[in-house]
């Protein structure tokens, strides 16, 4: 009885014709979920499905995973994340900069490390000198300076610093794919913050124009301040080049919950310096979707692939295929890595 | 010519009460200008029309003080400025009665102050151990809890406890006309913000529920907390019983900057912990309004007058008066003080 119809070679040909057709068919059903709007320069794969999925299940009211829009919290890491940290992390470029702008009031520098490394562009001195040197750098460059100027100097240096590789100002060097995902993510009733190693103060001036993010949704690193009246009897914050809080590593996840207190759904890193964050949020009772951005695209943009910027090797990625939370690939998930250039 | 006729004694009185009804004509038509739904528990000082005014004149699209909702942000001191803060801060009242709950594991305590203090009622004994005794306190109350057990102890905590003079939950000790107040600047696209001396992690348990404020909009005194991941891969933070950031006085204007990043329209406090934010905020190049609550009601909640709770003369009055900040009087600005004792 199992074989009560025979089929002619004919017809076997029909079937397997009209298994592939249905077969095609639920694919482009399955497509037509999502419209060609959401996540453009996101190629149709299954991270982009896994993103998409995961959205429509947390904002499904009637759904079980469902979440009330106050509780949506998503949190990103900037640097390597949301824009390039390749060859140097924009700050740090920022830093030697303004440390090369004041030289000439400090005539001691040449011949002074690191400053004698920044003047002659030798930074292997410069590194040489550790986190001590760093420390001295962002004196030199910071202290004294109000916020309101300090914001100031970041504001203009940025209008005319260009990345030494593509010729573009650093706020255009940001990932298209994540603009439109912090984008989607928003239109979906979450509020998108920044959990970054870099400084909340160097940030905060452009994140907003540049990621859509409001200054208090941006998370760095900060300084000492102090608050001090000035001789008009005007109130004002002084930066004192000094670091209060580094916000990488275990600190990321203190950061969350020192300045968000909510456990967010969906956290998105690219290094080891983001781990901590990843494994907090993915242990959290509510709903998440933990990714995890994997630099494999020289061509367009950089592939340090199983190294961080450090050149350390990146234990993230192991960590993200063990526990399955969607590795992104540069080169296979995005269309487009930069957005288009702006018009003058 | 300036006499060209002369009134009868009856037509001046006939003058004198039509000049009379076009002013009171006019004073009603002023106060139809704000609506009785608007602050309805206070009353119709010139301290309401200064708060209606400023709010009106920076969300008025077309007018020169304009503020985009994005910017508009307002700040709270919590103890004394939203709850009552006598006969002692809600926060030290939950660290005592910790202590006693924890007590039976801690015989070494009955010899010991600050705990001897504690467990005999004679917090004369307590105060004497100044800010290293409050730190053991803190440190015996807290340290290795998780951050999610802290949360639950507070929350359970404030379910029981009473305030001894009124015999309510703590929660119900907030004070009406801010929550009022506090509304009345949402549904004008103001994000209101706590920014206090008490602790982030004891505020935000009932924030949310009891002032519409966000844990994300809480900003507090900080404890240091460890990042750690279990024997089950969980990972969790784990509170160190150790202060991190005391967000009083000076540490306030600094929290705004950390935290917000952006200058407040509107501040309000009650002591001289409060008074370099309120100081900060006048300073502003943005539209603002600093406020300065008077607690001079004994009848209906305390009046502390001139002295803080910490008998400490109070400078923050002076420098309200000389600067023209509003200073509202809990007595004579409030129709009612706590709201309604709320249904079982």
């Amino acid at each position: 009885m199992t074989h009560f119809v025979r089929f002619s070679g004919g017809s076997q040909r029909l079937i397997a014709a009209c298994v592939l057709f249905i077969f095609l068919a639920c694919q482009t059903a399955a497509a037509a979920t999502y419209p060609a709007t959401v996540l453009p320069s996101w190629n149709d794969s299954a991270t982009k499905s896994k993103i998409i999925d995961f959205v429509q299940k947390v904002t499904d009211e009637g759904g079980a995973e469902y979440v009330k829009p106050e509780e949506r919290i998503a949190v990103f890491d900037n640097d390597g994340t949301l824009w390039t940290e390749q060859p140097a992390y924009v700050q740090l470029v920022y830093l030697i900069d303004r440390i090369k702008t004041l030289a000439p009031q400090h005539p001691e520098w040449k011949t002074r490390q690191p400053f004698k490394g920044i003047l002659e562009n030798d930074m292997r001195a410069v590194a040489a000198t550790g986190n001590v040197g760093l420390m001295e750098i962002e004196h030199a460059a910071d202290a004294g300076l109000t916020t309101d100027e300090f914001k100031q100097n970041v504001t203009k240096w940025l209008d005319t610093a260009r990345d030494p590789r593509f010729r573009r100002p650093y706020t255009e060097l940001v990932y298209q794919p994540m603009l439109e995902l912090l984008s989607y993510l928003r239109a979906n009733g979450f509020k998108t913050y920044i959990v970054s190693g870099g400084g909340t103060d160097f940030m905060r001036p452009w994140a907003e124009k540049t990621y859509g993010i409001p200054p208090e949704q941006v998370i760095g690193s900060t300084d000492k301040v102090k608050f001090e009246i000035d001789k008009n009897g005007h109130a004002q914050l002084i930066k004192q080049g000094v670091i209060n809080f580094i916000d990488d590593g275990d600190s990321k996840p203190v950061a969350i919950n020192r300045y968000i207190g909510r456990m967010p759904l969906l956290a998105f890193g690219n290094s080891d310096g983001d781990l901590p964050m990843l494994q907090y949020v993915s242990s959290g009772t509510v709903p998440n979707l933990v990714l995890y951005l994997h630099h494999d695209d020289a061509g367009r943009e950089y592939a340090y692939d199983r190294k961080s910027s450090f050149g350390k090797l990146d234990k993230g990625l192991d960590e993200a295929t063990k526990k399955g939370w969607p590795v992104v690939s540069m080169k296979s998930d995005w269309k487009t890595v930069f957005p288009e250039p702006q018009a003058k």
